[in-house]
C-alpha cells in the first residue's frame, strides 16, 4: 500500500486511521487512490489491537426471542452507537446465566469500550461478576447495591398520565388492575394512577385496585371484580391485560368503550394498534432507553441526579376512551 | 507471563491458542497456573489476527425492533453459533440499505467466518452487494439470481397440516383467508390448502379462497364473506388475521369454535396462545432456521437437492377447532 501510494507505512496509517496528523494534501490524496485501486479494505482487528480499545460496545440482553422489547433496545442503541463510530456486540442470554457469564466474558476479550446490561421489564438486578471489569451502563434495569449508571423508564409519570387520559374525559370512578408480581412498574405506575386522582380531587379508593396476572388471561378473569366496582373506566397495568379484559367485556356482550372505557400500557406492537377498538395506551421507550444507555456510556449525556435516569413514556390516545354514560 | 509460568513465550502461545503443538504436562499445567494467577484473559483480537480470520460469524437481521420472529432466529443462530466457539455478530437493519450496507461492511472488516442474512419475512431478495465477498446463507429468504445456500420455512406442508387440523375435525367446507401480497407464503400455504382437500377427496371451490390484508383488520374485514360461504371452518394465512376474525365473528354474536373453527400459522407469541379460545395454529420455525444457518455455514449440514433448504413447521394444536356443527 505504501509503496502503491508512493508513501511511507506511517504515513498510510495516520490518513487510514485518521489520527489528525498533519499530512499534506498531495500524500493524502495518493493514499485514497491506492485504496481505491488495491481494493484495501481496512482491518478492523489490526487497528483496534494497535489501539489497545476496541470501537465495540456491547449489549446483553435477554428475552429477545419473545418479545419485540429487547429488539426497540438493540434497535436504538445500535442507532445511538452506529453515529459515533461503534459496532454493537449484542449478546442473548434468554435469561440463562451460564450464556449471561460466556457473553460478558466474550466481550470482555474483544476489549468492548463497555457494556450494555437490558433486560425485558423493568426491573432490580445483582450486578453479574464480570460487569465490574467494564464501563457498564444498566438499561431497563437497575442495581441497589453498586452505583452503576442506568437509565429506566419513569413508570410514575406513566401511570399518571394514563390515568389522566380517563379522568380528562371526565371519568370520576376510575379501577386500576396493577400487575401481581413486585416491580418498580407495579409500585409507579400505581403512585401515578393516585397522583392523578389527587390532582382531579377524587378520592383514593383502594377497592377500585386489583392486583391480576399481568397478561390476557388476568384481564380476562378480572372482568367481573371490575363489574362489581361500577367502574366506567381502568386503567391497565399492560397492554395484555387490556387485551383480556376486552375479551371478557364482549363475552358479557359489553363494549368498549361505550360501557367501559380502558386504558393500556406499553404500546405492544401487534396488539395495541389492531384491537376493536383500537387500544389507547402509554409506550415503553425501549427505543429510548437503548439510545441514551449508549449516550450515557460515551459521556454524552450525564446522569445529574442520584439514582436511575428516568425516560419519560408517552401517551399514544386512540379510540378505546369515552366519556362515561354514568358518573 | 512466560516469565510467571518458567516457560518460553512461544510455548504460552502454543497452549493459550490450542495449537496442538507438543508441549510436555508439566509446561502445560505452568502456564495453566500463571494464568490463574495472573488473571490473564486472552485478547481475543491478538489471537485473531494471528489466525487471519476471526471467531465471528455475522447476522444481518431486519425488523428485529417491530416482531419477535428476527430475534427467534437470532436466538437460534446465536446457540449454534456458541455451541461450535463462534461469537455473533448481529447487526439490526429495519430495512434500510444504508444501514444493511454499513453492516455488512463492518461484518467484513472484523474479517467474519461468513455472514448470514435474514429477513422476518419469508421473501424473494436482490442479494446485497457486499455479500459476494463473504461465505453467506441466505435465512427466511432466498436468491433467484444467485446460487447462495438459503433455508426457508416449508411453506406447503405447513399449509397442508393447518388444513388437515380441520379436516381430522370432519369440516367439508373449509375456507382460506390467504394474504393478498404476493410472497412464497401465499403460493406455498394456498398449494397446501389444495393438497390436503385433495388428498381428503374434498372439491377444490374457489369461492372458498379470499384474499386479505395479512393482519388484523383483514381477519375482521373478512367475517362477511366468511359467513356467506357457508364454512364451517376456516384456515387464516396467519395468527393476526385470525385475531380479526375472533373479533368480527363476536361482534356478530358467533362463538369460536363453536360457529366457526379458526387455524392460524406462525404461532405468533404474545397472541396465539392467549386469544379466547387459545388459537390452533402451526408455528413458524424461526429459532431452527437461525439454527440451521449456521449449521450450513459452518458445513456441518448440506444441503443435498437444488434449491432453499426446507424446515418444518410443526402443528400447536389448542382450543379453536372442533367438529362441525352442521356438514
Amino acid at each position: 500500500m505504501a509503496e502503491a501510494a508512493g508513501v511511507s507505512v506511517s504515513t498510510v496509517s495516520h490518513v487510514v486511521n485518521n489520527t489528525g496528523a498533519r499530512i499534506g494534501q498531495d500524500a493524502r490524496e495518493r493514499v485514497r487512490r491506492a485504496i481505491e485501486d488495491l481494493g484495501y479494505r481496512p482491518n478492523a482487528m489490526a487497528k483496534n489491537l494497535v489501539k489497545g480499545a476496541s470501537r465495540f460496545l456491547g449489549l446483553v440482553a435477554d428475552a429477545i426471542a419473545s418479545t419485540p422489547f429487547a429488539g426497540q433496545i438493540i434497535h436504538g442503541a445500535q442507532d445511538e452507537a452506529w453515529q459515533h463510530g461503534y459496532v454493537l456486540l449484542v449478546a442473548n442470554t434468554e435469561g440463562n446465566q451460564g450464556a449471561e457469564a460466556s457473553a460478558i466474558s466474550m466481550m470482555l476479550e474483544h476489549k468492548v469500550r463497555g457494556i450494555l446490561y437490558s433486560t425485558w421489564y423493568h426491573r432490580a438486578i445483582d450486578l453479574p461478576a464480570g460487569l465490574a471489569e467494564a464501563d457498564t451502563v444498566l438499561v431497563n434495569c437497575y442495581s441497589t447495591g453498586h452505583p452503576v449508571p442506568a437509565v429506566v423508564p419513569d413508570e410514575s409519570t406513566g401511570g399518571r398520565d394514563a390515568t389522566q387520559m380517563l379522568v380528562d374525559q371526565g371519568h370520576q370512578r376510575i379501577a386500576f388492575l396493577n400487575t401481581r408480581t413486585p416491580s418498580p412498574a407495579r409500585d409507579g405506575r400505581l403512585a401515578g394512577y393516585r397522583q392523578a386522582l389527587q390532582s382531579a380531587g377524587l378520592p383514593f379508593d383502594p377497592s377500585l385496585v386489583a392486583e391480576v396476572q399481568p397478561d390476557q388471561e388476568g384481564g380476562y378473569a378480572a372482568v367481573d371484580h371490575i363489574l362489581a366496582t361500577r367502574a366506567t373506566g381502568v386503567f391497565c397495568h399492560n397492554d395484555r391485560v387490556a387485551m383480556g379484559l376486552y375479551d371478557g367485556l364482549r363475552d358479557r356482550d359489553l363494549h368498549v368503550p361505550t360501557d367501559v372505557s380502558v386504558v393500556g400500557f406499553d404500546n405492544q406492537e401487534v396488539i395495541a394498534a389492531h384491537l376493536h377498538p383500537t387500544l389507547s395506551t402509554v409506550a415503553l421507550p425501549h427505543y429510548e432507553l437503548g439510545r441514551r444507555g449508549v449516550r450515557v456510556l460515551l459521556g454524552l449525556d450525564v446522569i445529574e441526579r442520584p439514582g436511575p435516569l428516568a425516560v419519560a413514556c408517552p401517551c399514544v390516545p386512540r379510540n378505546s376512551i369515552t366519556r362515561p354514560s354514568r358518573v
